[in-house]
């Protein structure tokens, strides 16, 4: 998609030859002054489906190794194979400073539009039933004392028991209370200037909720992720898309967090999975 | 742990400099006569654990992008960072032909051990609620019409419930019967030659069972993986592991399958996902 949206223009690369791609942190993506994780994600696989030359990432694994801040940035990929049903990239985002701040491997291919797919079908489970996105409590830029300025480029509708984080509550009871499990967040997920999701800003979708251990009795900040993967699964339909993130397991240092995104036809377009580190108290 | 055991013998690496690393597809650990994909992931994490100086795979991603043939394989590593907590390596296994069979991104670290951890720890759901192992139905070498040379190696034992399929039925109505989730396998898995189980030999026990669709009305046959990331938790304690496999989305060619590995004291050692896809019929 082109110029007009804000999202095509803060993740724009140009291709410097030998696989080499320039492009920038731009202001305004960011969590307290650190680039938010699935817009890093984005500027990457754009770069990396232009090495690929096919269109969609089916299977992205990043791993975070130092925080992005705004200015320029490169990605270097590497054409891993070239095969009938995939194209597989490794590739790595670098700060102006030399600084390796995402490490990637991914498999590019052909996803499945939204609608009806040809070939088998099952699915357990479907999206998460929420509230009309009006009666959703939406994220603000300045939430349980955190610049979050990434909520002025999307807007998250979040289910209103799973917000209480927002007043300094926790909604682990409440959750399991509606029958639910306690460490969720579902809700809607738009880009603000109303850009539609394609495969590529799916990347941005599966990393822009508030984390789902914000429901826990856990200590409340950065929660470094150690590693993302997402599965793209279906071309979104346009409009908002649902999202259900969950934790199901914190063992020491560690927990995962499970996402499922929905498109606004009811066709799951993505899974993802985090590894991620306990916030300090 | 040593050359006593067949798993070490069969996964063992010589360094053979610049973050090269010999070994060996060793005959017997294969489906079909292609290696099992967590047998070829072992070798690699073996190597790349050497060349990362850290013992525990905290979070490896694994691409699948030729079948592994008895014989002579490479591995190639690279550190791509070495930090304070964790080493991050991506790696290669090349047979001796020169194809690449797996490409591989990698963090090591440190992995708490079994038994209470220090720091937070939450739990929705615990491991896979099982017969005694003898009441179990063991996946046998010959299943379903397939050699699976694999199941000499280990002891995979399937819930009843579960392990239809090897007599060519579906149990995905036996399972909603059973209130569970109908694409679902669960069973113990031990080494036959009753190594235990580590950090590393879990990279095996998380695809050594049969694949949760075929309790689904879909094609018999190879599901071929795409990528396949293991998230370690825990180093696990003496004993069989529990293991629940399950598939909750398959559209057009595409499906996952989410594995959770506890071990003999009850502790979660391991998640992993995976991306395949649906065998032709």
């Amino acid at each position: 998609m082109g110029e007009q949206w804000e999202f095509d223009r803060a993740t724009a690369v140009s291709d410097l030859g030998g696989g080499r791609y320039g492009g920038k942190i731009a202001d305004g993506w960011d969590i307290n002054g650190n680039a938010n994780g699935g817009y890093l994600l984005a500027i990457a696989v754009r770069a990396m489906r232009a090495a690929a030359g096919r269109v969609d990432p089916c299977t992205v694994t990043a791993h975070f190794l130092a925080p992005g801040r705004p200015g320029p940035v490169s990605v270097v990929t590497d054409v891993v194979k070239s095969g009938r049903m995939f194209s597989t990239i490794s590739g790595s985002l670098h700060a102006d400073d030399g600084r390796r701040v995402l490490q990637l491997l991914a498999a590019f291919g052909d996803t499945p539009d939204s609608g009806p797919v040809e070939g088998p079908a099952f699915s357990d489970g479907g999206p998460p039933e929420l509230p009309p996105i009006e009666e959703c409590v939406r994220r603000t830029p300045d939430s349980a004392g955190v610049a979050v300025a990434l909520m002025d480029r999307l807007h998250v509708d979040l289910d209103p028991v799973c917000a209480g984080f927002q007043r300094g509550e926790r909604a682990a009871e409440a959750l399991i209370a509606a029958g639910r499990h306690p460490a969720e967040m579902t809700g809607y997920v738009a880009l603000a200037d109303g850009r539609p999701w394609d495969t590529l800003s799916l990347m941005l979708a599966a990393d822009c909720f508030p984390p789902a251990v914000f429901n826990l009795d856990l200590p409340f900040g950065w929660v470094p992720t150690v590693e993302l993967t997402v599965q793209v699964r279906g071309r979104p339909a346009p409009g908002p898309l649902r999202a259900r993130f969950g934790t199901r397991f914190v063992r020491g240092s560690y927990f995962e967090e499970d996402g499922e995104l929905w498109d606004s036809a009811g066709h799951l377009v993505a899974l993802s999975r985090q590894l991620a580190l306990v916030a300090r108290g």
